[in-house]
């Protein structure tokens, strides 16, 4: 259905990069998909709730969300005289929520969300500056069953909308700066160590670590599938204050293959971009042949009054990537009602499951009406009949 | 689950003037009942747009929609250096839609949307300075059908969600100043009828149609249930130039009687506020007992390329009033599963339709820990158990 405007049409058309109409089917696709993650988010016994699109700055991008700040568009709030944000993620408004207005809901506080979020810029991995967020909070256990619950459900959402070839990528960003810390590593030498094994590079980490390379080498190689990876892990000789993490990872390793034995689990103990106010075991969810991340999540703290906060645990899906990792909407069945069909037995035609389009003049050919209209169907006295 | 925060978290808590956070159950109800409009609209062929919350000042604010600029937020968009808008109103937009990147569409063009729309100030009928928008556009036809058409499928919508009571209050915007340019009233005694008009004030119409009191006082009492208003209306000697309009209405409440019989639907011939821009039939819709108009609708011209545009017509509805007009939440069936409960056991209770909540702990006394989370069974070696 869409079509390149001509020039006079151009400029009204033009919208601002990064942002896009979705047309049909997509538009009606992505609100399926989203409505069906939700759906399985509630059976799972997570409660939605509904942050407002913009909301004070100080509030918006308080604690953890202070990193938001130079991705968020401000405006001025006339009423109040201060400055508001447009929300660039909706993670800190339901942190938020749990500690100020649901401070005293019962714990474990599950809750889920979706809508749309606005950035001022792209980034290279994502050009669009709107996007859906759609995700999970699990607020107040601090144990690995938590952490396994919202994995299993990230996997569960997305096969329930039909993602193949789910891989779920884990790591605890916790355990390299534990181990760091133990061996009392210089600011310099730490700084040169993480940049090492952010990229992989295995004789730069050997050069940075110095004495300590065969540990950090032995913990850059437990990499890979889970229960493989998660063994070589547990043979690494680590200093006592990083066997904590690393118990932590195996036991959401062991937790989610009893559950779900077939689900595509791979550990990479060294990941920590992006994890920056995570607390303990994260991680990032990726399709087969999609690029980037469907989603991301783990463990952190939410802050609030406390500034401690509590213990919590979640993820975040963007429906974007979600889209390109599903395959398209499904035909459905479309029939031509011809000028004057009798309205009741169009509502008994809709009753069963039918899209009718109403024509909106007597065209001499119905059954080309119904092709020209993307009809499979037209309304004859012998009921529906494909075109 | 909601209670006040103590004085350290208000600040944090606060949101500015007429913006808010839904909280369980009401953020998933709202979203259900958005989604089952927009179901039945989809089942009478409309096909869903998402333009995006943002767009160039300009395309945002052109022709109809130059009304809104107080009204929208304006932000800039550093990648263009130009002003963008953040929408006050998602009906310009699919407009544009259709104007531009559908524009070889087939037509009639059915479109839906959904979303939010944000506001610089409440209104004294609205405090909410962002809420959502539910609705469809019909593009191409100019006819009685279309208008006919968009009505019944607002009423279908509503009563698909479960909204009682619904009346339909139909005005045709173009009949007074028809029969105003044919009298040639000046423009003095023009805007002194309409300022009396608009307060259905007959001794000030009197006073300020002179010689024409008569005809406008009669045209001002042919308001009321539609059957016997239109009768009245029709029995009213208007000037030629005026009887299309008041054409137009007879047969739309003729094709809607016809269709819904037991549609609640009356006449005000004399209603013109906020239908600044229609050009034919226009219309309000209320539930009984609810304050605020549930949406608005009426037959505009699309604008575009072409300055004249294209035949439209349309309807909006507000989610915030749309639900003070139904009933609240279903409770579902929440069951607490013990800690250690087998995930398949726990899968095939949700695809029973069960909602699941996992205990995190070993409490002593499970029945009294489902109550605190809201469950209304406890699983059992018996299966799901009432507590």
């Amino acid at each position: 259905m869409t079509d390149t405007p001509p020039k006079a049409l151009a400029a009204k058309a033009l919208l601002p990069t990064g942002l896009r109409d979705l047309l049909p089917p997509d538009a009606e696709h992505e609100a399926q998909v989203v409505g069906r993650l939700l759906k399985e988010f509630h059976r799972h016994g997570y409660e939605r709730v509904k942050p407002p699109l913009v909301e004070f700055e100080e509030g918006l991008l308080s604690g953890s969300a202070a990193s938001l700040a130079n991705q968020t568009f401000r405006i001025m709030d006339p009423v109040s005289q201060r400055m508001m944000g447009v929300r660039s993620d909706m993670t800190p408004q339901v942190a938020r929520i749990a500690t100020t207005r649901l401070r005293k809901a019962p714990r474990p506080l599950r809750l889920s969300y979706a809508g749309q979020v606005l950035r001022v810029k792209g980034s290279s991995l994502r050009q669009e500056r709107q996007f859906g967020q759609v995700g999970v909070e699990l607020i107040g256990p601090d144990r690995a069953e938590a952490d396994a619950e919202i994995i299993l459900l990230a996997a569960s959402a997305l096969s329930s909308v039909g993602a193949k070839g789910i891989s779920i990528d884990l790591t605890v960003p916790t355990l390299v700066p534990a181990v760091a810390r133990a061996l009392s590593l210089s600011d310099d030498d730490y700084a040169r160590l993480r940049a090492a094994l952010d990229h992989r590079d295995a004789a730069a980490v050997a050069d940075a670590a110095g004495p300590h390379a065969p540990l950090f080498l032995s913990i850059l190689n437990a990499s890979g599938p889970a229960p493989a990876a998660v063994e070589r892990l547990s043979a690494v000789d680590l200093p006592d204050v990083a066997k904590a993490a690393r118990q932590e990872l195996a036991d959401v390793v062991r937790l989610i293959a009893a559950a779900a034995p077939g689900l595509s689990v791979t550990i990479d103990p060294v990941e920590m971009r992006g994890f920056e106010y995570q607390t303990g075991v994260s991680f990032t969810i990726f399709a087969r042949g999609v690029r980037g991340e469907l989603g991301r999540g783990g463990r952190y703290r939410t802050g609030g009054a406390d500034p401690v906060g509590e213990p919590a645990t979640g993820f975040t899906l963007y429906t974007d990537t979600v889209l390109r990792a599903l395959p398209g909407p499904s035909p459905v069945k479309r029939v031509l009602l011809p000028l004057g069909t009798d309205y009741a037995e169009a509502q008994a035609l809709r009753a069963q499951g039918w899209h009718t389009v109403a024509a909106m003049g007597a065209p001499g050919d119905l059954v080309a009406e119904a092709k020209r209209l993307s009809c499979s169907h037209l309304l004859t006295a012998d009921g529906p009949t494909p075109v």
